[in-house]
């Protein structure tokens, strides 16, 4: 086999193209046929919640599924709308907009763009690691934040009334305000298309359990969305509910997209580019979480530096096309795989797919009502909210719950991208305190071994004279004095003890505040006549003590082993 | 004896006063007489470079001390004005005043007196933890940074010009263009006052090494700016140099000062609040590491939060007395420790000794001149920078000399709070990305024991269907996924690994999100119809996982230890 050039290796889709079939070639039209179904109404509903024009949802879902399947790594995961990203669009587009829809939708576009160059950016500098910065509580607590969020802010839609506000206070202050003027065609429709949504979702779920039709049943409770689509259109157009005052999606632009930079002063592309950043981060753990997922069930795998440039390219190419940010969706890569895709062919159809509907089908929707579009994704997202995740974590640790607590409520109360921050900065600052904290134990040895524990969960032989201490922790400068401190006071206490033994085994790391801290600890040792020791101090540590003068101004020695120190000193010892 | 009354707790003076003797007063006598010799010259000095009226730096040297001796824990520390937050004076009070010198005297009063109001609140909260923020590269940066830029600031006084400038780049420009108007008769009474400094220092060693008056020769060394201060006032005030171009330090109103509150607006109260706690912290450690390292002579204690509750009153009180920050001197508190010191009664009548110079004798300092006093800084400052350390670090980790170097320039280029602010950022930014990137390796057996050792570096036996690896670093959010990945990974790349074994001694802990990513490499192994087992989970891990699902969707078991686990897999295995 020659050597792939090495432009292919950021094309993987020559690897799948050269040894393609035609098992392959059916499981993934049957899968893209259904995608495409599913995608329709989604990426209406999506480009709604966005604040975006409707036939914006269409265009985000052509190119950039072209260029995902050609340059990512994930053979299954469906890019396209998402709700969380669509959130954060809205979000940063409308705070920099204040209301002018012109300026609105170029935001959007310059979103999708810069987040899509971004992550680019962190393909070539491989710099997939930031996302290591969100941890699970912060996840979790900002993905149940916005769920509840996206969730409210669909109300208005379902409730047939404009509330101004976009945070969630003023969104419930206004839905509970406004409560005499809610439209009761609005709200029937609104039923019908949640009963649309959820009845087959049930249906699906008594045939899995219930019966031999598993995949059957799998695949009924993902179609709610085309029946509720499909029902709540006829009957608006039927009874012509647009003129009782139904909001419809009415009138979309038949046609492709063109490529076009989105006009906007330069000043507001800088200012677009923290939220583009969050928008970023987001979007590619969600993407990279899923694709994960996916590729385990058939145990591939998933390169992140290809996902990230294959979200990239997504993003920019979907800015370029008039529409807003894209990422991985749960419930359509799902499906996807459900349905028998075998390569990122499926979305590359499925593209296709979309642009047959933009070109021909367009004038079907203009009945659709808006309030079946916020029932979509009201029912997408409520699962979306873990709240009994805040109680599990209580229980295993209070500093997490108190990280997942915190971005909620800052997402609910503040902002979508102050909510994150707070997360961030407060995880990482309660990581820092918990290292700073460490576990110190005396120890003795367990009577008849060479095996020492801590003195007060063991019953252990201890020396009058020797002080043998075991630190739990690598040694920095979060908590290098403090150990210090502890030792000396320790050492203190007993007057009758003149050697100290520090136990090393579970020091994996020192910076040079630690050695500062070592030698102070030792000349104070020394003025009190307390002789100090190291033992078992591990290899690579070793190392770097060797580049230090403490080998040689240690008044003590350094043992191989602990066992071999207490017997040593024990020996000397008056 | 009694039980101690709570509010006495606070008063440490108690301690030491109820067994006080005569040899304790003779000997804190001839130790107050000393320090009072010094002080006179530095606290002038140090006004100067702090940038407020000479008289301020006795003010700074009467009442402080009198309540740091009352409260604080330390029985050698003296405290009063100093180099570094006579500096951070200068810095935050010019900045804030822009020239107004009214403004600036308040706003140096108010910086004295809002960090003390901090360092009592940091003993009420036991908040003395705060400073082990301040990595040891971080402080020898910040120090050496200070130190260059203390002695630069001092040069124009030495050469008889001014320097608009406060800046490191801003001074040395102003020196340069401004060599045409030196002063002969300033730089030639700057050159007899470091002659007198050094020449006493020099002759101090001498005696130390080769003579038997080792006493002698310490105390010689130190009493330079006192032979600096005579020499150089009678010269100028005999030969009326004042009116030959030589500053001097004019009229210093007698008598004592009054506590006053210093006039400023609230907002800029508000503004100062940041320089101030950066003043605090600085205060604190300077003041910390050398009470522990004085106390360390003698077998002493200190108990850090009566320092913090000492030096805060003692900061308290002289920005109310009209003057500046005080901590504690390095100079003052060895020669005071060294000429006999027994009890912090030998601060209380150093301060009485000032008031005398303040009420009788200060008119002697009228012809004293400012390029004297400049010397005294630049002689006291320079042992300060340690340059040398960068290179120190550097062979010791690339990490922490980063930090230094970074911390350096910050002060030099930027101000001193930035610098400061810059290296504490950088240095846990660092910690974090090095914490983030954990060790694994892959062991195997050393042939005939039960001990397993990393395969790259040892010759050891293993397993083809089990993968065994060690974790070397506690599990968190910043490393879960990269660990579940680099696992999962290894098993993947050899098709005949049935099972995984992670030997977890030298995790001392996980959070939620280690706890996710666990429960995720579980179901992806699990996906590929590989088992997944732990070995060797201390005690307080396993506590933590045990209120978690791990244990029972763990496919398969956690042993105690590792060797247990390859016997008993390894008879299992096809």
């Amino acid at each position: 086999m020659a050597a792939t050039p090495r432009w292919l290796r950021w094309l993987p889709a020559s690897e799948w193209l050269s040894g393609y079939t035609r098992q392959d070639a059916s499981g993934d039209a049957l899968a893209a046929l259904i995608v495409t179904i599913l995608l329709v109404p989604q990426g209406l509903a999506y480009a709604q919640l966005a604040g975006m024009p409707p036939v914006t949802g269409l265009y985000a879902s052509m190119l950039p599924l072209i260029l995902y399947g050609l340059f990512a790594s994930s053979r299954a995961l469906a890019v396209g709308p998402a709700a969380l990203t669509s959130l954060i669009t809205l979000s940063a587009a409308g705070s920099l907009a204040r209301g002018d829809s012109a300026t609105f939708m170029a935001a959007a576009m310059v979103l999708a763009i810069l987040s899509g160059a971004l992550l680019v950016l962190m393909a070539v500098l491989r710099m997939g690691w930031l996302t290591n910065l969100l941890s699970h509580p912060v996840i979790v607590g900002f993905i149940s934040g916005c769920g509840l969020l996206i969730a409210t802010s669909q109300l208005p839609h379902m409730l047939g009334i404009n509330v101004a506000a976009h945070d969630f206070i003023g969104l419930w202050q206004g839905l509970l305000t406004e409560w005499p003027r809610w439209q009761s065609t609005t709200v029937v429709m609104a039923g019908l298309a949640l009963a649309c949504l959820l009845l087959p979702r049930w249906l699906g779920t008594q045939l899995q359990k219930r019966t031999r039709w598993r995949e059957t049943g799998k695949l009924l409770g993902k179609l709610g969305p085309l029946v509720a689509v499909a029902l709540t259109t006829l009957i608006s157009a039927a009874a012509q509910l647009n003129h009782h005052g139904l909001a419809v999606v009415g009138t979309l632009p038949a046609g492709l997209p063109a490529l076009t930079l989105p006009s906007l002063p330069l000043q507001h592309w800088l200012d677009l580019a923290g939220p583009a950043a969050l928008l970023a981060l987001i979007g590619f753990v969600e993407s990279i979480t899923l694709a994960q997922a996916l590729a385990a069930r058939k145990r591939q795998r998933i390169r992140p530096n290809r996902e990230l440039m294959g979200l990239g390219l997504a993003n920019v190419i979907s800015g370029l096309s008039g529409a807003f940010a894209v990422t991985g969706s749960f419930s359509r890569s799902t499906v996807s795989q459900d349905s028998g895709a075998r390569t990122p062919l499926t979305g590359i159809l499925a593209a296709a797919g979309i642009a047959l509907v933009a070109l021909c089908f367009t004038r079907a929707f203009f009945y659709l009502p808006q309030a079946t579009l916020a029932a979509i994704i009201v029912v997408a997202v409520l699962p979306l909210v873990e709240l009994g995740e805040l109680k599990h974590l209580w229980r295993f640790s209070r500093a997490d719950s108190l990280a997942m607590a915190a971005t909620l409520l800052g997402v609910l109360t503040i902002s979508v991208q102050a909510g994150l921050i707070i997360g961030v900065t407060l995880s990482l600052a309660l990581f820092l305190w918990r290292t700073s904290q460490p576990h110190v134990a005396e120890v003795g040895r367990v009577p008849g071994t060479q095996h020492f524990r801590n003195v007060q969960r063991h019953e252990v032989e201890v020396s009058a004279h020797v002080l043998a201490m075991r630190v739990d922790e690598s040694v920095w400068f979060g908590n290098a004095r403090q150990l210090e401190d502890l030792i000396y006071d320790s050492a203190m206490q007993r007057p009758q003890v003149r050697q100290v033994i520090v136990q090393c085994s579970a020091i994996n790391h020192l910076d040079a505040s630690a050695v500062d801290s070592l030698k102070s600890l030792n000349d104070r040792l020394a003025h009190a006549g307390v002789v100090l020791n190291l033992s078992e101090v591990k290899g690579p540590v070793m190392d770097l003590l060797k580049r230090t003068e403490i080998p040689e101004q240690l008044t003590g020695q350094i043992f191989l082993s602990h066992h071999q120190a207490m017997e040593t000193l024990a020996a000397e010892s008056p």
